[in-house]
């Protein structure tokens, strides 16, 4: 199991008339938290997608218990604990500064075939990497 | 059961570096379509907020089959079939003008109080709507 | 002299904590006023860039004179006066349902060649739609 | 004449099909690095909206020259050289890690009382802070 938690403070521009965090600007603190774990794994984001593979996201699931606010510096914790085949399963557990869970989630992302946008598996490179880190 | 369509044009700032609408801009196309369905219902959701009362997302959930693109009209689905207790499920689907389903989501809205940020039951003036529909 | 209103309602997402539209999604509405202003006139952006142009904003410049708030309508009128050469300047006003002029600004696009991303003139099939509306 | 320069780096979700960083995110990324200038000069700007002040933008001006890239790590440089009066007016240089300038820009912000929105004069601890800087 890999971990990292990403610390991000929000932005004005990313809160809404209520005063809390858009729910869907949490898409974009995850997508940042889950690729510095990636690079902290020798995976780059952009490399991958260079050689021809995307990774969009097929499942975004999350569950909100408390906003997060203005000039926050929230802890987006994130997880990947699967082998990955052809899908790489992250979970998310985001914290405010008093430590409060604020939200926690699912995102899955699926190798694809950047020129036909088919599913593929997990390239070798990557695959690679994953069992030199077990 | 109460059901709307919205039909929405995908804005150029919507996509991202794959050519697809960045997934968590799903957000605001759902956040559109059940605004309008409960403006349909005789339920404006500013008039909700000016009364004291919230509905902050407290689940969001969809699952993507295929990618909208840019200046596509989508056809985004939401039916409301619960009676509203203290919290609102809204179910969607999501296609494009080939009819294909681009993706299905869950989101469920909580009542709470604005100034205290306070869970609450369903106002009885919604209340009363929806009893008013059956 | 070419010009297109197109009427666009305000999205809670795009609101920020002060209850105002946030200034940088302007820039989604001020574009989606254009695109319509050009596919009025028979251009249509997604055409022209699978022809392999692209017409990335090189100058955008907004004066802020009164907020929209979430659910207006807002006009945004947009006009494109000048002949196209290498660049289109398209000029905004934007206003509430009151009539009330809540900004107006300028936006400059460069045609680019989008595989080596340089700058190239007008390409003939829209400069000839150009000399045909005059 | 103060100064600051915030590092960004560019999220995937901010990029367009274009594979540039859309226009207007840089609404967000100006945003970040004048609310850290302010706070290096003992400004929390949460703290002045706490007070009953707000700071909307008035006045929002960008060039662009070249664009950010996904991923990229970009130096957003801002200058505050002017004494505020009723407006904070803000100066902008945006550097890749090249070093090469992708856009310089313009923000001017208008105090208002954030209760009845007129524009007000720059609070007193505000003057305070910047007199004491001199």
């Amino acid at each position: 199991m890999f971990t990292h938690i990403e610390k991000i403070r929000v932005r004005y521009g990313e809160t809404d008339k209520m005063g809390f965090v858009y729910h869907g600007n949490y898409a974009l603190y995850y997508e940042v938290s889950r690729v510095e774990l990636l690079r902290k794994l020798g995976i780059n984001y952009n490399d991958v997608e260079n050689s021809g593979i995307g990774l969009p996201v097929v499942k975004f699931e999350i569950d909100f218990f408390k906003p997060a606010l203005y000039d926050e510096i929230i802890s987006v914790e994130v997880s990947l604990n699967d082998k990955p085949l052809s899908r790489l399963v992250f979970y998310y557990k985001c914290y405010n500064e008093q430590n409060e869970l604020l939200n926690q989630g699912k995102v899955i992302l699926a190798f694809i075939n950047l020129e036909n946008k088919k599913p593929v598996k997990c390239p070798p490179q990557i695959e690679n990497i994953f069992k030199n880190l077990h």
